[in-house]
């Protein structure tokens, strides 16, 4: 399982989310014996630094970094990440072909982010030590071919050798068994952690989350980059523009800019975008990420010990 | 598991799917120990009559019926289906307050198809003896909701009492088995059982299923019904029309009737529509149904027994 890879006890990775995952989130996830990451994608230069050492402070334990290769900066984030000797970048939205021989001569494990068996078999050319194949029901960004966890996962594990790490739908012991069955080696957890006590969204962001229902977040923006957001305001102004016949340039000057960090950070339920993913309409409550994942690991258990005793 | 409920080996159904699920394929799924459906939704009622002859003439073990409650002559399949005594039918497309209480009274079980919670519970308060939970994955006409099998089966599993079959991207025994583990009592096996020697869907339709990649399905005209088809010709004109702004009764006409008989059951690449699942990229091969079977138990005891060595 990928929790040896990382030298961790758990096969559960917590996803690297922009405007969620800080230090605080990072080390608790770390110190209860997943791999945090901090999500760099939603910090300035300085900030992934002062994150870092932060982080360092809080936990003894391995951490990584989530760097989204399109990323202004990211020759400034890369040498932060090599001068701070981060053990693992999860490298995404961008070709894992560019940097992964630069982290791996500095001893830095590559996992790449992938939504296909395509361009899974394409980091693997590259050389990365694992892959995250994310489904259609994740939150954030996502891929065009819409494919979903249950399909995705044992594509990909029957198209490359090296270990992959399912992502999309999955935060509770039950989901993490069923990535397990469909030949996984861990997973990776967004937006279960994005809605713990220790994340960086804002209480109204946690709030609107405990309130959603199934059904309550869409893949949208497509023509753009597809991203699945809560249904808020701004989600219906998009629908709304659709329903009009917006052009693309039309779209592009209603996303605008700095969308995420007003909704997820600062709350601005009016203007903001909320990126979560499906399963928000199954999360209850704002615990600690320790809570979290030992609830995960114990029904975990049960499921795994269920279904061995199952046999036709 | 569900098996006990239908008294068959095997917690796997057949779903019966317009235009393939005849009596061939129902009579092989039910005699190599699952349940085997015949889809009554593209039967005029003179041809449900004789399939079920038919079936009963192939097998001796239970088998049952779908039967979309839209369907225009619904009260002849369902004087059918009591008069022939069949054990089961599986409704779906329609309210299952309608007929469920009229089977029960014949001491016809009833399942419903679902793809959210909240018609889980309506169909459980209605008394149907078990539903089958289906992802957007899924082959052919879906939720609007675009809940995944992975997001779907957990919530649908907390929401009622009842059994629940997981439906929508399964098709070998680690599919199976993630379905298990997310608390399902038995899979509902569409698109894989589409593509066996025994299911009535035409040579073409099976050549390219076999020829169809990872992302070659898309959930479209959602305006109307949503459906997933196939990429070909048909679907290529869907896509212009929506690119060119189409109106409703315009995509309408475009739809027009009997495409899927011409694509499904006649192999009219140019005009005619093709239903099929996500998974379709993974199909490679036409065998029978009882080898489809045989792999997919084979397959779901190895990793059962694999899972119950695994615990953190």
């Amino acid at each position: 399982m990928i929790h040896n890879l990382f030298g961790v006890s758990l096969p559960i990775v917590q996803g690297g989310m922009i405007w969620c995952s800080g230090a605080r989130l990072a080390s608790a996830v770390s110190n209860a014996g997943g791999l945090g990451l901090l999500g760099s994608g939603s910090m300035y230069p300085e900030e992934l630094k002062l994150a870092i050492e932060d982080t360092k402070r809080l936990t003894s334990k391995p951490f990584g970094v989530n760097l989204p290769l399109l990323y202004p900066q990211v020759d400034q984030h890369i040498q932060t990440i090599i001068d701070s000797q981060i053990p693992v970048v999860f490298t995404s939205a961008g070709s894992p072909k560019k940097y992964t021989s630069l982290f791996k001569s500095h001893g830095i494990q590559v996992v790449h982010v992938v939504s296909s068996s395509e361009f899974a078999k394409k980091s693997e050319d590259a050389g990365v030590d694992a892959v995250v194949a994310e489904g259609f029901e994740a939150g954030g960004h996502n891929g065009r071919e819409e494919t979903t966890t249950m399909c995705l996962i044992p594509a990909v594990v029957d198209a490359v050798k090296i270990p992959v790490i399912a992502a999309g739908g999955i935060g509770c012991g039950r989901t993490m068994s069923a990535a397990i069955a469909l030949g996984a080696s861990g997973v990776q957890v967004g937006s279960r952690f994005a809605m713990t006590l220790e994340s960086d969204a804002h209480g109204l962001f946690k709030e609107m989350v405990i309130a959603a229902k199934e059904g309550d977040t869409k893949l949208t923006l497509k023509e753009i980059t597809p991203v699945r957001l809560l249904n808020t305001p701004f989600y219906k102004s998009v629908i709304e523009a659709y329903d009009n016949g917006a052009s693309l340039d039309e779209l592009r000057e209603l996303l605008g800019r700095g969308r995420a960090k007003k909704g997820m950070r600062e709350g601005n339920i009016a203007d903001g975008e909320f990126e979560i993913g499906q399963i928000s309409g199954r999360i209850n409550s704002i615990e600690s990420a320790e809570n979290v994942i030992m609830q995960m690991v114990q029904e975990f258990n049960a499921v795994n010990s269920k279904l061995g005793n199952i046999s036709f």
